[in-house]
């Protein structure tokens, strides 16, 4: 039988939106005020969801350590930049979408100490994205 | 491969929960301080989730903007007001249940920039809605 | 030396902006939405601050239990209620500015186990009043 | 077709998290600080979801009371304790995912006006636990 | 006998501390990741306190529309900006600091339906900047 | 012309409210609850607000690397302990005012890159408390 931990993290930096296979004008339309040159910024919340057995002895999932070993790894490259800077983020917009699907197949890759379900991110407390890879939320 | 995208919206409004079906004392015991006559209200934050394929060349999985004219046209005609006097609410219940299931109802008729997921409503910091249609979601 | 307590409370109300005083169009220009004739409401956030020395022997400023019967006392009147169909408000527009007045003034007389230094009610999370009296706030 | 309520309780607590099956070393590695002597402690934020059809007359899942009377039972035995001493715990570690593990196991034999789909405790705004029997959460 | 009115908003913005007073060496080790070249951002809130009489005919200190009206036009250069690129800090530092001085001096000049009490932004959960001009804040 | 920056922490306790000053029948009145001999715990936020001219080349009132290394200091020794366990507890209820006030005194020796105003600790979020010394908060 299953549970399920969910941890947060803060960070913040800044983006713009913009992509080179769009015209000028393509650009604006999509992307209307986050396509300004100089970019802008927000305090994001990720939230990284893994499930698995509570250890019986432990009472625990995993180790709240091993997950925040590795999202840290993470986090130190994008917090206080501009993503648009990152080397994943030259031909690639850094929408919250495309930063949630980056953060997600790094972590299914790199943390195996529980079962990765899901990662969240709020953009603004009025915007939030969420991706699962193959899985399908029901949500 | 599906992202999922939520929105958060504020609205605020005043109801009274009291079903002309029921007798007095009946309504008196269903809703308790609910049901005083003069009604009471509340700041509603309504989300909107929808999913879809995260394109290519936006990063985007729609324009944030329709779900907002969507939403807004909806939310016009229930902010700052009493949901007993709205036409939909005459002779159904404007339980926070009922108001989700109605908000549901229009964005799936109106809203096809991408897959309507869920509508959820906190009625206070303690209470919370969910419909999802014939979805089950599994949580 | 003093030191400074605030403890928080929940209600849910509703209101209609509207004063006897002014005509049909200016009550609609002076209140807007807030003068639709049903109301419409809010989850209000009270904060009440009190002030004294810390007792040497229990290590506080006053009992809880003494602000929170005081406070519930005016509380249970106004929760789950329509704020204009109370005593207070049949000559006074129950607008938040009101509110916190009257509040303070109730609590002014009744409480006496600290010393009062302020309310605030928080309408929205975007709108907060506070009220203290004759005390000049420096804020 | 389903609508889910989900309902939120606030209690303070404090644990120690140690398990007589582990060495003192093992103690410490495995837990940190968590596992100091003297303990520590948080406010919980305990999430209770329930869903079920909505009543064509009520407008309702079910009655919040029936919800109530049944948490607040669970939560006068947790509130202002550590869980450390409570039976529950004398041979299980009252980490937060067996806290939430046993919180769903007593609701699902004492709870039956609706239907139990999930319990979620935040334990600290930067850990949150789910738990749902057997019901594979996609998420 | 004065009441007191906060009224919030939110925009999000980048920028990037750096002045062109200070060595490289020096701006690195005054502003540490917020120097970085590229910028970083924030969600910023604004809060906004003004004071007065409350009107005895309408209960209200102020219009909330006379101090939006104030604030937005501000807001609209600042949100979804970069800050280092608005001639205000081409040669001073876009710190929060800053920020909240300059809202409040245009505020000072521009707003006169209430007297303005205090500006105040939140950068961060973990981070808010206060300014009262002359006024000294006890606060 | 000074401005203020509010610096927020955040720690989990567990105290226990007892006094060897009065009876077990004293005790159990004074502080209910609180008084059980098991202790209960919190998370608690700790805010931190200090003043002082902005510097016109950096735009910093301080930097924050001097607040943090100052408060870490204390917080270390209460993180994920039992207050009832540390020296200064050992005659003195550990009560959140006087974690205040002992915070206050500590910062006020320690911490001299700006003017300490006050502490504040949110103990959960219907109760917080402030201390500021001898200043008088007016509020």
């Amino acid at each position: 039988m299953k549970a399920y931990l969910t941890r947060r993290y803060m960070f913040s930096a800044s983006h713009r939106l913009h992509s080179d296979r769009l015209s000028h004008k393509e650009n604006a339309e999509t992307f209307g005020k986050c396509n300004n040159p100089y970019g802008h910024g927000h305090n994001y919340f990720l939230e990284v969801t893994v499930s698995g057995a509570v250890d019986s002895t432990t009472g625990m999932i995993c180790h709240l350590v091993d997950v925040d070993n590795c999202v840290h790894k993470v986090l130190e490259r994008f917090d206080h930049q501009n993503l648009n800077a990152l080397p994943e983020f030259v031909s690639n917009v850094p929408s919250t979408e495309n930063v949630c699907i980056l953060i997600y197949e790094v972590l299914q890759r790199q943390f195996h100490a529980a079962h990765l379900e899901k990662v969240r991110i709020e953009e603004t407390m009025m915007n939030s994205f969420e991706y699962a890879g193959d899985a399908e939320l029901k949500h």
